[in-house]
């Protein structure tokens, strides 16, 4: 059973965290506590031995706590996630077999496609795919056919797995660090477009990627994770984009796994990881 | 202020320890923890908010916690060292600059080496240096005279900083997890005399070392920390051994700062290490 | 165009190759060269500029140099593969989702399993699926009947994506230098079964994946690629595994992807991968 | 016996290069060589057996190869250097300890710096260390100063490690890829001052290094080496100078031993190395 709790610090929360839990004989297997004593936030997670009291123990904790503490008690452990895509299927692809083989840890509701390129691999692992094209319409009709998809699904994070389209504040406001996105550069190197040809010109002798929350600002959202791989002479754009494409899809896989896990905080346009 | 904590598991552990520090006013700033569960053992590290109170401290913990809890507030956070080295100089060396800075979180107490050749640098950093020499005696008076100078100093642990002579069982008893070696390889790949060579003629295309305490049996002992670094058709053997000092001096350094820092804790021939 | 050579080696090779190549008006774009001077062997990998002379300067290049050169000139750049399977998915999908994108470097001719659970993915992608059970049957007729299975498809390759079964050495002693492995540890250690049991019970620190030819000698081939990945005192042997999967798919995939761009030649037990 | 050539490419340049070294009798042990197609030039780099012939080989090379090639025949295989540094040590003393061991692969002549600090670490190695102060004096005579003292020794490269004060156009000009420095970030990421507190700010989960060669745009210059290390939530800015600093001792010293041993040639704002 998982415990995550985020709230004001002050002396004492673990001492009444762990009263609760012990009180009602529930052990404490793996904590992780992390104070970010700048902002004075307090962040917990904790696995525990199973209780049938759920309710219970999530009352209590809220009541021993700051009034504005966020607590989740066993966390909907399988989450329910929409992917986002364009053209390439490496990111996708992942997902798609993790997803049939049951270790993504979430399960794929529907794949929504600016393009009808990837529809077929979807359709091979019966996941639902809904074209929506972005061409002879404006932003704002695309982005609202993409929002009446996604509600008819239940869902708890929406991924771009190499969306390439930014999206409008008024989009992403509806999903405050519900949207996760997979860049491919080494944040903030490379912000924007053609992040690899902006690698090559620059001579670099690393590559990287970056999954991270959309926000309004483009690029400079809560980075989630982050990994890089070496490159040297002999890489002209293509070979970095081919390489690069082996971290996109590790590093989107890592955060997307941490996230679904209820390993991932957000505050202060930061993330805590507890992996 | 730090506090390491390890005994026995039972549920409430972590409530009493925290109600412990709570009622005396003492914030947790971070939190690790682990149950081995297969075990039944339970490990914490926390760092928390100073207070004049440490005995008191201290001995409640010890009052609320299983009989045979090791509980250490604020353990002493300079380290003591005795370093013993053969002919290497560059896991010496490092320990060295890092000590003459203040940046070692350990104080260098002496060298003793089996050969001369690193009188020198230990002289230019003012670093005690006593040569004794391993031939034209017998193992036992070897050790014999290592004990007898090493009990002239104030010391936590004896690192062996490519020290390349094992000791024996007597000697090795006296300092139980006292003991840190670096080993030129990847345990347990390469075990024992040349392991480069070994490597060379496998084939391999990665080395590695590793860092571990001393016990009985030769390089079997809990490990605390490896890296590993690529090799390719290119290397000839002392290529690995130059490519090797590296990741040794790397690796070395890297364990002795976590468990300088009492973030390594030992059982069952294995290491926690809350890094 | 892709021209590979393999030869003893004495002064003037490079000369009398470029020469060949000059007098054709072929550009040398990049040449990789090394010489094991232990063993007096050359080996070259050279990327030029096309040429319709193909036969010429392979019959040229074989004439120049010493009697017993292997000489390829543009060899086959799509290579055909067959791949044998138990019950893990990981590799196997891996490969199937690369070889449907066209982006493997080879075509999959066909997946043989000793069990029937992949046998619905390969169905996915279109792919050939032979079932071979290893039950109720002895190890030669097992293996007789993968032979007859493999003989009906032209390939340059086999490939166990975690086949987790024994070869026998007559088996193997018909494709010399054409299976390749993929072991679940960083061999030498933790050769043979459960290798992350073993290095559960070990502690160590990192844990490692393969990828070698096969040979004789059970997990003693010539190593192609090597990979590491950090664990902790919080992996249990299962978590292992789950993380072993990931740089167990990596490092197959990178070792075939040189291997099907003519990338590695192999002498006495070790490889030479220009990579 | 090491062969260096950069000129611009045209078919036949190996095979010219080879006949010259075959007449000679002198075999080639490693060849790497690269054509940038996209600006036609030429990069080759050969270990070769010795000869007493050098200069007949290099005239000869030269007379065959086109008008404006560059070619190094057995260039000075000891390079001597000049160290310029502030207040911090780290790069510092790596390379003083390997040069007092002669394993640095250069001859460090002197040190020079804008503190006092690092005086007394050059000393205990017999290194002269020149204090040139930049307050009290403007920046023009600040540099001059420097030159000054630079033309007193006869030196291949100026390293700048962590010397933290930015060189003017001027300066810079009169050392085309000859002075390298070591930025503390993985660049283009972080350009300018306080490169890890702007690596805090944004929640970065990776910091890097970059060696470069220095040019007249700050951090601009053609990248040799980088490397990242991963950091966390608990990492606060100081965490990350602290770990920062083991990547830039790492990066800067491979950089300079590829510098050292000829395999670094800069075109175009950019490296190869051959390493």
């Amino acid at each position: 059973m998982i415990i995550t709790i985020q709230c004001p610090d002050c002396v004492g929360l673990v001492a009444q965290i762990s009263q609760v839990l012990a009180a009602r004989n529930v052990n404490i297997i793996t904590m992780r506590e992390f104070v970010d004593t700048a902002n004075n936030n307090f962040f917990a997670r904790l696995e525990v031995t199973n209780s049938s009291e759920i309710s219970y123990i999530s009352d209590t904790l809220k009541s021993v706590l700051p009034n504005d503490a966020i607590v989740n008690v066993n966390p909907q452990s399988q989450k329910n996630i929409i992917v986002l895509v364009s053209k390439e299927y490496h990111c996708l692809s992942d997902i798609l077999v993790r997803n049939h083989f049951k270790t993504l840890g979430a399960n794929v509701q529907c794949v929504i496609g600016n393009h009808q390129i990837l529809q077929d691999i979807c359709q091979r692992f019966n996941i639902p795919y809904h074209f929506i094209d972005h061409q002879n319409t404006d932003k704002q009709n695309f982005e609202q056919q993409i929002i009446n998809t996604i509600n008819n699904y239940s869902f708890d994070f929406v991924v771009l797995a190499k969306f390439m389209r930014i999206l409008s504040p008024g989009f992403v406001a509806n999903f405050t660090h519900k949207i996760v996105n997979i860049h491919h550069s080494f944040l903030p190197a490379f912000i924007g477009a053609s992040p690899y040809k902006q690698a090559h010109n620059r001579g670099v002798k690393l590559i990287g990627a970056t999954a991270h929350f959309v926000t309004n600002d483009l690029d400079e959202g809560p980075i989630i994770a982050q990994q890089t791989t070496p490159v040297n002479h002999t890489y002209q754009t293509n070979d970095m984009v081919r390489s690069g494409k082996e971290i996109e899809t590790a590093v989107l896989i890592k955060a997307l796994q941490s996230l679904f896990a209820d390993k991932v905080f957000v505050y202060d346009n930061k993330t805590i990881v507890f992996d």
